[in-house]
């Protein structure tokens, strides 16, 4: 398999999810730049491509700003302008650095659909949206709004992604296909979190600021789940699919159903693995979902 | 806060939701500026944007049929075609420029992450896809359909946003993130309806031509909601997240879960505030909800 | 009706859903070629578009190849290197071309909004994304998986569908309105289905290599079903729109509801029409449905 | 021969070269679109390039504006600003078409090489160059300078063609080929004016404002000459190629040579046909040019 | 001396310069093959631009289709179109193949600033503007004048080289610098030719067919000279930097002035080398020029 | 006037054409931004124009780099490399901005028609192709010819300029008009100078290295002339329009003709003005031009 050689490659260390060290980091991008170069070897069509995305940058910043420049540029926003906005983000603050390594980490060793580092830091939308939220958030931070929402504008364009630039989101994050993820301006989410495509995190009505759901770390949220509301989904929870959840989920439950209910019931829920949003088993719930009765 | 500043100018009259005069029209174009104008002023990188998109423009038709022109073209369809066929649009129908202003005030007013018109014009897909699906089905009506399903698909393509040309939209309709909205051909919105993005008013089968949901005023559909068949959403009705509904639902009740059931019982369901679809409250249910026993 | 004339003209036999001869196939080009010229005669707005994509070029596959390498083209991946990659695929490869065309009548035949087969090879995203997916699974298959992965990345940007290239899928084939359709690496599915937008055919957990569902021939699979884990859908199946599917469903039964039940129960339950995924009746179930009870 | 049939069409009046009536205009356009019909019959890879430039249009401004947006735009010029600008100049000034037109009929007229209205529409860079810069003469008459020039550069850039803004040009002038044309500031060019390519009618010091060249009504001046200064070229003369004129030349001679003398004498110079910019004969001059003496 | 290396590969035989076999065709394509693999390592920057452009190619023709394809392709004339032509071209008739290699011979043994092959294909306009005419030619030749003289203009706005597609142009030509070069309709040149940039081969007034010159094998022609009419420069002539030329000029003789004369006298003319379009000589003749006294 | 009153603006010091002060370059771009500012305001159409190229930019530097990123990019080598290439010169070689002031002083102080800086910066095709071409200068003499030559190539197509990037280019020099500029491998060109369009300095012959003239400082090169070897032109020199010089010219005197002879003769020619490339007087030498007899 022409792929194989490279993936036995050792982590530097046993366990860096969520965090990880300038060394870390920069094992992740020789790792990149290894496998980019591995396959502009053996696909020659594809190597402009590697070459223009990865092997002629220097670092992974540059990298990502040039990838993130020219995915989200459109003919009134230039990617010259936004390899400088990103360029400037990732130099000013190397916590995103250290977030887009934990993610791409977070990647490789969640999902076995991902042959390598850099199949996700070139392919998957989920990667690139978020760290391109991550910068928009900066700018939000900084009180430069209308610039964080017309780059939230062209995220959610261009990646059928649309994270507000003020939602909060932790490191070692997964969006698994990612497209039609809606999460809106109050959420936040943990550590090691993994995120299924179509999943809202979403508001109700008019009122208050603080109107979305908090998600704890090392959650697990099925594809489709929609949680609404200032509601808390506890540590290492895990959502069904299809889920609609509008209430407080306890750590360590699941909860599944249209409305959603915990598996073992409201008064003593099964409990399961500390962290599903790593082990992402979806579906071990089964045998205990009472009726689900096919 | 930088963009409050402008926030607090007050609307022209009290209550305009549905039906905008010409007057209002220029009120919101001139605050649309004036918006545009503060941003370009604080936020020099955005400014070439700005002015791009809308201060170099004398009226908000001529602002919208540039964006979405260049928003919408590929390398087939080019921008200068897209931009005569929305200019000429907008100068035919006076009436399309109404219901762009009535979809701006209905963003402004129902959804609290919506800053400024300026925002909601620049960067809302849900707005921009349905102000292009207006123009589309204006050429449906004068039997241009294969000019009217090309803009179909590049709105589907740009937004991900998929609204059928021959589908009938009225004014003051929000459609709030919409990645994923699906609206067959023979559905019907009324005015001031509030969509949640993933919302499908699909139809069944093949038979017959009448054969999606009719949506009544002031409907409110939340987010991942199925709507299927030549179903009547009665005025001011609200759907739940992620309901599936294959049958009517009476005016001011609320159907929810899947397969979906009226909140308070099939014979005597609650009745709720008028219009939900400007209210926006998605779970006023959650309590009446009688398994909702998480 | 502008459209009308062209939609009599009889097929040449009458049972070609999943496979088609080389005779076939020249006369839906030539059907296809057809239509294009009376549009381009109808609306000379659009005849540039209608030439560059159809009339000036002599098979289908070149038309298809050159479609999608405009579509699907970035400013890091060229127009000419994707058309050259298309060619090559459907010169050495006929069946994809048999393919093509076996998905065209497809929508031509199950979707009544299909005006004519060029709507379809111009318009419709479902179509359009299979057909890539079908070279990048070609490609996957040659052990080139960087390039394959490649390609699945601007299908699932562009069309915002999500088809892994391992994923095996058959011919006759519809995906309609199609944004939001995640298939993944191991999934397969048969002859003649339909599947509708949002739907999910997802794996879980981390383990083993086939972990994906596997799609009888004939199914049809309604709007936002999310099916997870290796689990068997029989031939002539129907999910109903919605439901959440994590056990193999019997052959010409129907599963509906979060969790998925069959209709007529578990022990007994009704069967229906031979291919539900042909004659597209999404709802046939609603009377048995017991607790649909709004 | 394929494109000798259009060509016998007699046209409408026998003599129109430096001005046209709105009914020669429309004669013209008409013989255009006949041309392009024809064209994109014979030649199907071209027809979406004829549709798009000429069939699709209603008018020769329109067509003309749509073509001149699409060259002349660059990444921070847009097509569509450009192409606003170009209806808006050639609706408010019909004399702009009406020169148009002169200028096609010169080309048509005068060289041998131009085989139809069409191709001198869309291919020929000296009237393409020539039309722009008489709307960019248009802005700078309303004292937009900065937007006269600005588009002065796109024009200089496109087609190596630098023509001032300020600079006023006569109807039914053939740019031959064009390519490194230079024209000043202040200079002057009549009706009927033949130019070829490589030629410059430059200034000369940073004197005064009137430092470039006058020349007359259907004046013939060959490739490569360079006439400084403000002198006065009079009716009807001649400008051998290669020449370098510094001082007037008087009507209906001809001046050649580095430094320009004129043929004949200076005393007595030989007259020769009333407008060689119509007979475009270069080399009348050769047997009476003394000296030259290969 | 980076580039130094391979400069000293051994041409694999003596003499090739008008013709070449297809095996020195292949060590042509294998030289630049090698060149751009040193060059994308020394230089990462360039890698992209170097794979797509030739490394990702399997053969010359394909290469040069890429690049002309690429940079004559506008928003209206799609890359993808003018690919397939320019590769159906060079397929069908391998004589504009071997045309090229010798071409790129050319440049690499007359010119000292062509570093190497590879420096030629890509980035000569001269070479490049050439290729381009000899496949508008062929088209001429197919009575396809339409798209010739499309591909014409293009190639006139892109290289400001603009040779008419009916002039006939012999093998191992070098076009040096190339910028303003205009070569007629009835214009012929020789093999083995060296041209400079803003030479023209025009033509004089509007009589005849056959009005353009012809320019003999080995001729060398100085930057910025004018050669008019129905001349015959005879076998090895050289034509001085910016003389004029209206009369036919003997073999092996020298022509400068403007007007040109003969170098040793119009009866006796001193002779030269024999292919001054090959010994680049451009100035042999000053000793003799009698009056050039400065 | 509206141009006018930024005009009278006193320089801050008196004389500083070949060498600028830091201080003095900040003076320059605080100008240019005024002048930006006052035409944005004037001209909302140029308005986004003016702030993507000058008024976003925090520096004269990085809006140069933005300019010539976006003018001189291609499909394949694409604005965010070249901006990174620029803005890595600018940033790392100081002298290029000074290089660059001087040059803006030089069109701004002797181009009667250069209305102001940013005119210059923004228009100017010699301006931009200079300061391009001393990048392309800084890569040669880094060792990095592949890329200078990628770069030098992109000059000659977009401005038609062609400068070799070896080539040595002093300060204050301006390319006035510009086109068909051809300056080769050896030649060096002083400071004060000013170069017409078409002009060339030209190497002759495959011999040596040194090939192409040397430029003394204050030099003027009429439009088309041609100056050919390794001749040096003296300095305060004065090329007549249209001259072809094969040997050295003395400091302060005058060439002109084709052969060029010294103004005055060759023993005791005429001296003049010190800096003729600064005062622009292209003519002064008529009357004592003496065989110049019109």
């Amino acid at each position: 398999m022409p792929t194989g050689e490279l993936r036995s490659t050792p982590l530097p260390t046993a366990n860096h999810n969520s965090s990880s060290s300038s060394e870390d980091d920069a094992w992740v991008w020789a790792q990149i730049k290894a496998e980019a170069r591995r396959d502009a070897e053996s696909e020659p069509a594809l190597a402009s491509y590697l070459y223009s995305t990865i092997l002629s940058h220097s670092s992974l910043e540059r990298s990502l700003s040039f990838h993130l420049g020219n995915k989200l540029c459109s003919s009134t926003l230039l990617s010259t302008l936004l390899y400088d906005l990103f360029l400037n983000a990732f130099t000013s603050d190397p916590s995103l650095r250290s977030a887009a390594v934990a993610d791409l980490r977070a990647a490789r060793e969640r999902d076995p659909a991902c042959l390598s580092y850099s199949h996700c830091l070139l392919n998957y939308k989920g990667f690139l949206a978020c760290q391109a939220q991550r910068v928009a958030h900066r700018l939000w931070q900084q009180s430069r709004q209308p610039l964080a929402l017309a780059l939230h504008s062209r995220i959610a364009d261009v990646f059928a992604v649309d994270i507000h630039p003020a939602a909060r989101i932790g490191k070692g994050v997964l969006f698994d296909h990612a497209t039609g993820v809606v999460v809106g301006e109050t959420a936040v989410i943990g550590n090691n979190v993994s995120i299924l495509h179509h999943v809202t995190l979403g508001g109700t009505g008019k009122v208050g600021r603080d109107r979305h759901p908090k998600i704890g770390d090392g959650v697990l949220i099925g594809a489709g789940a929609t949680i609404l509301g200032n509601v808390k989904i506890g540590e290492g929870a895990k959502i069904g699919a299809g889920s609609v959840v509008l209430i407080d989920v306890p750590p360590r439950t699941t909860a599944v159903g249209n409305p959603a209910r915990l598996v073992g019931g409201k008064e003593k829920p099964s409990k399961h693995e500390d962290v599903p949003g790593e082990s992402m088993d979806h579906t071990s719930f089964i045998s205990e979902w009472s009726d689900y009765i096919i």
